[in-house]
């Protein structure tokens, strides 16, 4: 019997890595012209992990992470324009619409009529309650839960907020690494559901998946079916 | 009869305002080499003010403002090592030691066996996570807001969260703008515990104040006593 249905946000509800894809390849086209390309997606993603503990998760620190990758990379040769053009990007990606993946809304406005619902996402706070607020489904969820890391301690809080046990509560959302593994250390549920393409911090070995059970579906709109199965009336 | 108090972090429990206050000192020190000092904290603040509805509260954006700043002040000229300079400034900011005002330990201690408390902070997420851990006071709140913005809709939702009404609930904080205003229009009580120091951001004029029933305190010391006056045995 499922009381609270969790779901994540990025690439879960909205499309989002593409954002950061497309600006990870116009970063390695400015680059180019101090730089060869060969190292700069490895150099970037070091940046990154190095910074995460500082600056968390979300586009201001990808930002920043740009700007000292390309600092590094150029040997301080770095115009002072391209970190302006740096930082538009991170402006223009807050900005960009919420495009919600094929199928989300009918899913959710399904889903909304079943169960309550909360929104479990990491990044920045500002830019996920902006996304959410622009994706037109706030509506439906009981609350927004923005955390710095997803780990089974985060969602037994996550739980303990709203009242509900661990084998009354499912965790949606399209990364093994933080909406699946530490879900069902928890004790909830899992519904896996995986997007085009996912950062490689997301990605976790085949073998910390070996005792792990959840569910798999490759589309949103097979959500409603499955928790009908987790939740028998 | 109080149920809940809500506190402020930044400013109001550990100081704050002066790892800003330095960092502009040094920022102005910094662009010295390129141009005449006079305008530059005018232009930061506008610059800051520009970017809030972008990239919120908090270090990161106050970074990004910086570096955005440098680059106009010096028409483009501004060397990269003097970004990275900057980006340094936000990782020492993040982790500088929370430094407790003096008293908050002991008045925290009492209040925290009268009343549940709950922390209602702006800034970036991870950042006041880490400094409420740091203070060693996290084990005294029942829970932790950050939110985007101080609002009265923001204080209501948050009494909803935890079931208060709003003459059961006091807000103690050293901003008028987003500690006091914003909780009395919501129908809470207000505390108001002044900082030595206020960012021209948080600032209110005189008249705003005029109908506002608050308290005021010189110390974080003197609360138990106000909300043992507010809360009659």
């Amino acid at each position: 019997m499922i009381e609270l249905v969790g779901l994540d946000a990025d690439d879960t509800l909205w499309h989002n890595e593409p954002l950061y894809t497309q600006r990870r390849e116009r970063f390695r086209e400015l680059l180019a012209r101090y730089e060869p390309a060969g190292v700069l997606d490895d150099h970037l993603y070091e940046v990154e992990l190095r910074n995460l503990q500082h600056f968390g998760y979300g586009v201001k620190g990808f930002v920043l992470s740009m700007i000292e990758t390309a600092i590094e990379i150029t040997g301080g040769r770095l115009e002072s324009a391209d970190v302006r053009t740096i930082i538009d990007w991170g402006r223009d990606m807050l900005a960009s619409p919420t495009e919600l993946l094929d199928g989300v809304c009918e899913a959710i406005e399904t889903l909304g009529q079943q169960f309550p619902m909360v929104l479990v996402t990491k990044g920045d706070l500002l830019d996920q309650q902006s996304k959410l607020a622009r994706s037109g489904l706030a509506r439906h969820f009981k609350g927004i839960e923005i955390v710095s890391e997803k780990t089974a301690r985060v969602y037994r809080t996550v739980m303990t907020r709203y009242g509900v046990a661990p084998e009354r509560f499912v965790m949606v959302g399209n990364s093994l690494r933080s909406d699946i593994l530490p879900a069902t250390e928890a004790g909830a549920h899992a519904v896996y559901v995986p997007y085009e393409m996912t950062w490689v911090h997301e990605r976790v070995p085949p073998e910390a998946l070996a005792d792990i059970h959840y569910h798999e579906i490759p589309h949103m709109r097979d959500l409603p079916a499955v928790l009908a199965r987790l939740d028998p009336p």
